[in-house]
């Protein structure tokens, strides 16, 4: 590890969001902020250049990719994760617990840890909470998550609540072996939609004591009112002055709601996917590249952009490359998705720091769904 | 089109190659050169920002792959092609007579023009030659092929005879249309391994003259001696003063080959065509990047080698980029590749100008074949 120890320091907090910074060994980040997802140690179709030039400051891994795959042996004896990637800014790792359990043939969580079959080879692997740190400090990310039991939505009461106190038990037995060299460590509050049981995981998580704390298990099956009063509800008993990192989302209209009800950190696949599927995010809404009526449109993707894509391609190039599977089409989409993600974030900041989140809010509601590209535009949702 | 209108200067001539220079209305290119292969409107997963990056000078682009999709009207309308795939740079567009045999269902000559039915979408399309031209005048390239007859090998002498003829007829219908923009117009010898095929069709070609002269119709399954023997007795009968073009070639040794019987300009899928399958060119022979001996090298590619790829990465991360199916794998692979080929190019052009080829030559051939990796390495062939 090289550079400053992690903390945060919160710059504004008001009644629509707050702002502040993360200081890690390999740099500072603004928050509130998106980070894309290099799953296996890439963000797909991008290179770290490209990363600089769209504006990320934070990626995300997967431990549980990575160990797998090229395995943690390898990363380590090449100097780490960071000079492995080529990426010299900072990287939070989750740590496979949700992966598992949604990926792997048999994962199967006992007392002791997870028991689970490669999704790769289907060889036999058995990871403890103590395992799982080790493999992230090999790694070197400058942000650890703890393995916490996450139950397929939907979980009862009483699956919820055994799921908690697992947690819980990791999450301690991950601190307690924790070395003392400048990565930090967070815990991820579970508890389902229960919010008495969200509060019991929260305190708990916070009598440990983490250098932050993730909310994880939503956005799992359950409705968005029900995720978004659930994140709330957790936001509202974590710690001022520790990040809060929700986990897996989302839509630009997700980090949004979940900005104003003071979460610090985002990730998800959605903008690099959607890059994949020929979906772009403008600032008119989401738009289709496959359909025909962009076959002769000169125009860039969105005139409001100024990334590489949108100064130097026209909707006709673009969608020509997708058609014709050119792997250009992938690498432009996501670099121009991703713009468009970390642009937003930029905005959000400076709207919090300026206090004007309402006006912001609304302008950034009512251009919107207005290409009728995908029939999820009007309800602000995307799928792609 | 812009800039200045097409012209070759020969700068320097001896008996180990050419050294020139050919000026085309969107820039110069130095000779000997390289061009990579976009043959949709895009070099399979660089943009343009990377073919600046790896040393590309002019790029070849297929006018039967664009006149089927996106269309020559999409291009036209969208300012040309230049304009379209976001290259400023020149760009020699094949006619497509070889595609349309190689790759198209029903592919058939007839004296008019060529019919053939679409690979993409079984659509029954006829070109003559005069559409040819059109066709690439629409696109704006600042070097045009004529439209040629190329039958398959092995063809017999006289099959090779009324390929020439018909070839002879069609190049002089070219340049009976072509417009007077600036924008130049080669011809194709033909006449298959028969020396004195070869030479009608290069002295009628010559009689109704061309900005430049291509060698089509070899190394599709003749020797590797057979294919220099004929190419040196056409480059012997071709006009000093004008460019010629070996198309379609080659491996290093192909080039290194070509230039030393008086080739100007080469173009070949193969650097980007191996970065796919995970062969990559080094100062020391072919490497390939799948072999467990990779697993966990630290070492870049090429230690000697200056591009993107190698500055940044690991042989292991590439080796776990390419099994892990990272599109970015592809991309780093062609970079390197790429920048290979165009430091070849750098370094033979820089000999021909000190007059150390025959150094050049002795030096290139030592060092090669000891990664083992393919077992072509030996016989500098590449099959990737």
């Amino acid at each position: 590890m090289k550079g400053e120890r992690f903390s945060f320091q919160l710059l504004k907090e008001g009644e629509h969001g707050r702002r502040g910074t993360i200081t890690t060994p390999h740099g500072a980040v603004s928050t509130p902020a998106f980070m894309p997802v290099g799953s296996q140690g890439s963000v797909k179709a991008l290179a770290p250049a490209d990363l600089q030039e769209v504006g990320t400051e934070i990626l995300l891994c997967n431990a549980y990719h990575l160990y797998l795959r090229p395995g943690t042996e390898v990363i380590r004896n090449g100097g780490g994760l960071h000079r492995f990637m080529g990426w010299e800014g900072p990287i939070l790792t989750d740590s496979g617990g949700f992966q598992i359990v949604s990926m792997s043939a048999l994962g199967k969580v006992e007392p002791e840890g997870v028991q689970f079959r490669s999704h790769l080879d289907g060889s036999s692997h058995f990871l403890t909470p103590e395992k799982v740190v080790q493999i992230q400090e090999d790694l070197g990310s400058d942000i650890m998550m703890t393995l916490d039991d996450c139950p397929p939505y939907p979980a009862s009461a009483d699956e919820a609540k055994a799921a908690v106190e697992l947690t819980t038990q990791w999450a301690k037995q991950s601190q307690g072996v924790k070395a003392n060299n400048g990565q930090a460590l967070f815990g991820i509050v579970q508890g389902g939609v229960y919010p008495e049981l969200r509060s019991q995981s929260a305190h708990e998580l916070m009598e440990i004591g983490f250098d932050g704390y993730a909310i994880g298990g939503l956005s799992l099956g359950e409705a968005k009112e029900v995720t978004f009063e659930i994140a709330e509800h957790v936001t509202a008993l974590l710690p001022m002055d520790s990040p809060r990192y929700l986990m897996g989302m989302g839509t630009p209209e997700d980090i949004l709601a979940g900005v104003r009800i003071g979460v610090d950190m985002f990730d998800c696949v959605l903008p690099t996917r959607c890059a994949r599927t020929g979906v772009l995010f403008t600032s008119s809404g989401r738009l289709n590249i496959k359909h025909a009526r962009y076959s002769t449109d000169t125009a860039p993707l969105d005139p409001a952009c100024g990334c590489y894509t949108c100064r130097n391609f026209s909707r006709a190039y673009l969608r020509h490359l997708f058609l014709a599977r050119e792997l250009l089409a992938y690498r432009l989409n996501a670099v121009h998705n991703l713009f468009y993600y970390h642009s937003l974030m930029r905005d959000i900041r400076q709207a919090l720091s300026e206090e004007t989140m309402e006006q912001f809010v609304r302008a950034f509601v009512s251009p919107r769904g207005d290409t009728g590209d995908t029939s999820e535009d009007k309800g602000g949702e995307t799928v792609c």
